[in-house]
């Protein structure tokens, strides 16, 4: 078993690099407290006795050589960037939970014979460069590296710019590693497991997304002396969308889900009607034609709208996959160690999307989840008992430990 | 007659400081390019023989003298401060008018026994600092100076302190000064007077305002793995909101009008379910009747759907004034001014407010209106002819003579 106390400790210790405002974090990818958070992941890995290694989209890899010289690598790991009001388990429970099963190998003094490599994906958030897990998505081969280097944020800056600039390029090239296997250990971020009074979710599935940015144009005029039919409000045809988003979310439940987090209008000012509106609506279903079912209806109702009302609209697809099964051997490799141990437990499809959603395309892949109060994330007020933390690195160690072979 | 090739030139070279990016204007109140249009102006005013004022709002006050040392000076004005995406015209030209009509009675050598005091009234848009107005409400004893110096912009940043910065906070007390009269030369920022083809609007009235800040609460959550029962949507919230401002507004037809031009949802992030929305309700009449009306069918309205979509919202009024009747005197004196011209005319209500609002509670006041092209303002493309500039400035000059004497 691990050392709850210890995985507990460091969770709180990483917590404190760029809190938020609200108990929780800040540690949006590349800024400066992304690179702290990363210096202290890499002097704790390598108090561990890991080795560390680093791509070029500033991925880390922390390795404890196994004794089969010519096994590939079991890898565990997840993300340490968070959302700008996040959580802070969202992500780093699954890279210090698998830190926790090193540092719990190097006490009991066993060796593996796989390798086993923890890992850093960065930028998995994707709330300051679009799409989110973008470089486990180089990784994997789905994005291109030099079309991810050039995603920018609300303020112009280049992923590329701002990963040299924090000093976290690597030269090592991107998805060169072959892995034995992949587990992520992560927060089910959704109400399940609590509700179903479950220590751990064993994932099968992951759902899938779509995410459509949608640019209205109207016309900037006086709020005061435009009279009402000459308008060409922008935010206005905005709402309207928006809230046929969320009809068409309904219109497919129980498992669809649909909402825009992401709204801005142009020039923003009082008294200035709208001329401009742009914003991201977040659509998922487990079943690829619904979550494109939703999107055809999202697309032919905006424009519906945006007619009626005299205005322009456009869409740009910003992020998106396809809903994932994972690898059967891993998923039973979690089911077991759950098992073994005695932990209660039920299949799950992750209604979030996760690096090995991507990974899973490269590598035997599964998840293990445990669960979150009221299945709150992306909140600061994201919660976690201990209990759950090592119930979940538990089953984690005990899965990677079986795959990697003693 | 002024001179209208001066004028035009004028309003060109202002128009150069703090360009836009579509053709207009970005010189938002107490930016450094607001400090460099004052400083343009006041140069213009000096050459012209006029001594320079400055008050503690940052008010200017360019004074020409008269005949009689004992008259209260006849004041013209406006503003130079710009939306951020605003036009060539909005302010300015009652600004520069005014300068011009001091250089054309310089150039005819014409006295007149009241002095005349052209104007520069700070933040008149109130795009930055909220409310619009805010110099001349100060002046005209509406608001408490302590309390405008400690308005924020977006940035946090404090009037006051802004003020102090760009250098143009004067030691002349707010509002000491005492007025004959006020006349405001405006383009119209609507459609009335191009849709009647007349070349004056004879302002009578102006309609009254009220700016409600909304706030709705919700909670932050995972836009994919919380499911839709769950959510507290307070971007959707908004959304419908804003919808029912719209609704509202074309209940109130014909004269009423409503919009929101601020809108922002927290954390902005494209998988967070917004957990804070801020909007600002723009609705105006010249019916105060109207106006509280339709205020109250906002709050009842808002509540009611926030309610049943479980989220809390709250109000703040942060801006409003009443319908305005200017003083039929100098209204007689700009009509009888375009009569006596042969310029066509009607009467008008003006849809914007003005600093010539507030200026009427403390002076007889009226306005000059000219016409821009569509009705359009408050965008970068807004447009005026040469003629039409000219055609006001001449009334201007008509008027403000008839009243200062010679
Ligand atoms: N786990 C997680 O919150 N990932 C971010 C990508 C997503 O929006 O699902
Ligand atoms: N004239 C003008 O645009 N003033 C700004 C205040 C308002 O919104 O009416």
């Amino acid at each position: 078993r691990i050392n709850g106390d210890r995985l507990w400790d460091s969770l709180m210790e990483m917590a404190k690099i760029g809190p938020g405002v609200a108990g929780g974090n800040n540690r949006q990818t590349l800024t400066d407290e992304d690179a702290q958070g990363r210096a202290l992941f890499q002097s704790w890995c390598e108090a561990a006795g890991c080795t560390m290694g680093l791509d070029q989209m500033g991925n880390m890899f922390a390795r404890r050589e196994g004794t089969d010289p010519d096994a590939l690598p079991v890898y565990v790991g997840s993300h340490l960037d968070t959302q700008p009001t996040g959580g802070k388990y969202d992500g780093v429970l699954g890279v210090l939970g698998g830190l926790e099963i090193i540092r719990s190998l190097n006490d009991l003094g066993v060796k593996t014979k796989h390798p086993i490599v923890v890992t850093n994906f960065t930028n998995e958030e994707g709330t300051r460069f679009a799409p989110a897990m973008l470089a486990s998505g180089v990784f994997a081969g789905i994005h291109e590296q030099d079309w991810a280097y050039g995603r920018t944020d609300a303020k112009g800056k280049s992923f590329g710019d701002e990963l040299q600039r924090i000093g976290w390029r690597g030269d090592e090239e991107v998805g060169a590693r072959k892995m034995h296997a992949f587990f992520e250990l992560h927060i089910e971020q959704g109400p399940i497991l609590e509700a179903e009074d479950k220590q751990i979710g064993v994932v099968t599935h992951g759902q899938g997304l779509s995410w459509t940015q949608a640019t209205i144009t109207g016309k900037d005029a006086h709020t005061g002396s435009t009279p009402m039919p000459m308008r060409k409000n922008a935010g206005l045809g905005m709402a309207r969308v928006l809230d046929a988003v969320d009809r068409i979310a309904w219109a497919h439940k129980p498992h669809a889900v649909g909402a825009a987090g992401h709204i801005e209008v142009f020039p923003n000012s009082r008294n200035v009607i709208p001329g401009k509106a742009v914003f991201t609506v977040d659509f998922r279903s487990p079943e690829l034609s619904v979550i494109e079912d939703m999107e055809q209806k999202l697309r032919f109702e905006a424009q519906a709208i945006c007619r009626e009302m005299g205005l322009g609209v456009e869409f740009e697809k910003v992020g998106g996959f396809d809903p994932v099964a994972f690898d059967e051997g891993c998923v039973n490799a979690v089911r077991d160690a759950a098992e073994r141990l005695g932990y209660s437990h039920i299949n799950l499809i992750s209604g979030a999307g996760h690096d090995a959603c991507w990974i899973n395309r490269v590598a035997p892949t599964a998840m293990v989840m445990c669960p979150c109060v009221d299945g709150l994330s992306h909140n600061e007020a994201e919660e976690i008992s201990k209990e759950w933390a090592t119930a979940g690195a538990d089953v984690l160690l005990h899965a990677v430990v079986e795959t990697a072979g003693v």
